[in-house]
């Protein structure tokens, strides 16, 4: 197998399994519990959270906010739109995000539109980036949060959370800053006090740690609601059992993280690079993000006159995973609002597809993909009429 | 260590652990990706959801109704309350529930009623049991749902679901009967179709599974709106990327409880048995839970004159976990509402510990635990005054 859709998810590192394992075996007491038993499982995930901060630049004692341990990126992105809002709908509170968001920022995002909220959708420009200027220009006496995610799912562009930060707040102060930075996270620097993040969303199986774990970062200050209701664990701001040897795959998915981000880096841009190579100038394809500004994990091709789908389907006979524009939500086939956004025709998202590194893939995984992918093409741009 | 905290969570069972293990290896690809790996964990999620219909007396293929996968039984029990009725509180519909709850059940039924929908909480008897008539009596014309917990997690009573199903249902067929079965599970029977059941909740970690991943069983029929909300996983009644490896070791836990039922419910049985035999006509302790119709994995004990905190850090030197109360909640000290809704006394529920077994432990284990028991409530008794 050829995996090259580590945007979509990544295969855990050994040293992940061998912790969650561990976890299970030694630390299986409930968190919660008044015994030695449940102190250590507890201290086991306060220093998983320490890692964690230090992953994203916070203070690792928790100095400048509080990291809340949810179920995942849609959790995360849940619990920041509902925690801060749902109790103050009645004032018509704003709401200032994107297009070309992830639908878990999206979805309850129109939810609350639904009930009340105001909201704004800031479009990108025709190559995927988001200006601060029109975030900035979007900001109403009543705006409440600013959310855009820092690497988008299907492009990989970066946006400038620093200096939306920077000029939101020189504005008004009190409007705060949520970047969904589930696909950020280990393919780009994050620094949630330079940057000026009050919210950040996280999730573990993203860079190579498990599913069913995630994070938001809510910063000192921010008034947050619970979202899940129960036996008030996580200064009641999460209820639900503390699942100890997922943190704790987490974290370790997290520190190896660290401690390889400019090896991965690296990698990840060499990659892309020989993908360029392999593919550019072959009139079969037209890469929809070359340039500067983008994460190096995700290229976005355009493959002339064949649906992707049906190039799916045929590269997947060989071993080899990619992606049908995002698809990391369901699997029912929908044109990517992402590219749409962006001004693409329809003709041109349907022969759009993903391809996305990690820190498992070769250049040979590459050359051997481009191989196939050219052959493949080749043969289905005769036959394929859109 | 002697674990008697199984209420609280318990430890998994070694094929769990190697299940996740090789779930991790294998089948990591995004189950929602249109390639062949992520159609491989599609597939693997739903031979594990047939084996998880089939432990609670559902049709394998889903005929009864959908499991949804969710991250525990919290969420379990937010999305049957907030699913069901979020969009109806204009109408104020009336919910039945009990004063006996798990804080899963009672912080949202609670939130609800802030937010206009009417609810009537009723009352256990003395020795913890919920009456039908006592339920039936609640009913009103805009009553939409009663809830009613199979086991208790802090007495072991067990409810007559069966009876109050029928009951309420003959009154209006319309009513909801939703149940959080996350301390029945693997305890006690559960027959979703026997007992008139629309909506169960469950959790993997109570049954030695995974923490982080449960269920909610909804009934055919049933008009649930999702609570998270994002890429529509799930059918879109439960966004966000599925936790292969988590459902797996759910389904490996139930598939070795469903196997092993009979043997597990008497090992508990004799280990209660034992532990009566152990402490009763001894004038330290009283017995809070003997005869029938409690969940043979909880002892419910009075330790006079010592307070149960004070108990549990005696027995920890010993490596001995039990819990006071019900513990399973977060870990501030907070009276009993269970045993308070039952009429006692603020000493005796200060006095009170639950003692809980598991597949693991063994008739050594209980008199052990017994005798040390015996000698710090002994010294402890004569030294403290409450």
């Amino acid at each position: 197998m050829i995996y090259l859709d580590n945007a979509a998810t990544t295969r855990p590192y050994d040293e992940v399994i061998e912790e969650i394992k561990k976890a299970q075996e030694l630390f299986f007491a409930n968190p919660s519990s008044m015994h030695a038993a449940g102190y250590e499982a507890e201290k086991k995930i306060s220093d998983a959270k320490s890692v964690l901060f230090s992953a994203i630049g916070a203070d690792v004692k928790g100095k400048n906010g509080e990291l809340l341990f949810t179920s995942g990126g849609t959790e995360s992105n849940n619990l920041a739109f509902f925690g801060l809002l749902q109790n103050s709908l009645k004032r018509k509170p704003h709401i200032i995000t994107t297009k070309i968001e992830h639908p878990s920022v999206l979805e309850p995002v129109k939810f609350l539109e639904s009930l009340g909220a105001e909201v704004t959708f800031v479009s990108p420009d025709e190559n995927g980036f988001i200006s601060p200027d029109s975030v900035l220009d979007a900001v109403q006496d009543n705006t409440k949060i600013v959310s855009v995610m820092l690497v988008n799912n299907e492009t990989g562009a970066i946006a400038p959370i620093s200096e939306i930060s920077k000029k939101v707040k020189a504005k008004n102060k009190d409007i705060l800053i949520h970047t969904d930075c589930v696909q950020a996270f280990g393919n780009t620097k994050i620094d949630v006090v330079k940057m000026g993040i009050d919210m950040l969303s996280l999730s573990a199986h993203k860079i190579h740690g498990p599913k069913g774990v995630g994070g938001l970062f809510v910063a000192k200050g921010v008034n947050l609601k619970p979202f899940l209701l129960g036996g008030h664990q996580q200064s009641n701001l999460r209820s639900g059992t503390l699942n100890t040897s997922g943190i704790l795959g987490f974290s370790k998915a997290a520190e190896i993280m660290k401690k390889t981000f400019d090896e991965k880096q690296n990698l990840l841009l060499s990659l892309k690079e020989r993908l360029i190579d392999n593919l550019k100038g072959n009139e079969l394809f037209s890469i929809n993000n070359e340039g500067d500004g983008y994460s190096p994990h995700i290229l976005s091709l355009r493959v002339k006159n064949v649906r992707a789908e049906v190039l799916l389907h045929a590269l997947e006979v060989h071993g080899i995973c990619i992606s049908a524009g995002s698809a990391c939500s369901s699997n029912r086939p929908a044109p990517s609002h992402v590219l749409e956004a962006m001004g693409y025709s329809k003709k041109h998202i349907e022969e759009t597809v993903r391809i996305s590194t990690g820190a498992f893939n070769t250049l040979d995984d590459i050359d051997t993909f481009c191989e196939i992918l050219k052959k493949e093409a080749q043969a289905l741009s005769k036959f394929t009429r859109i």
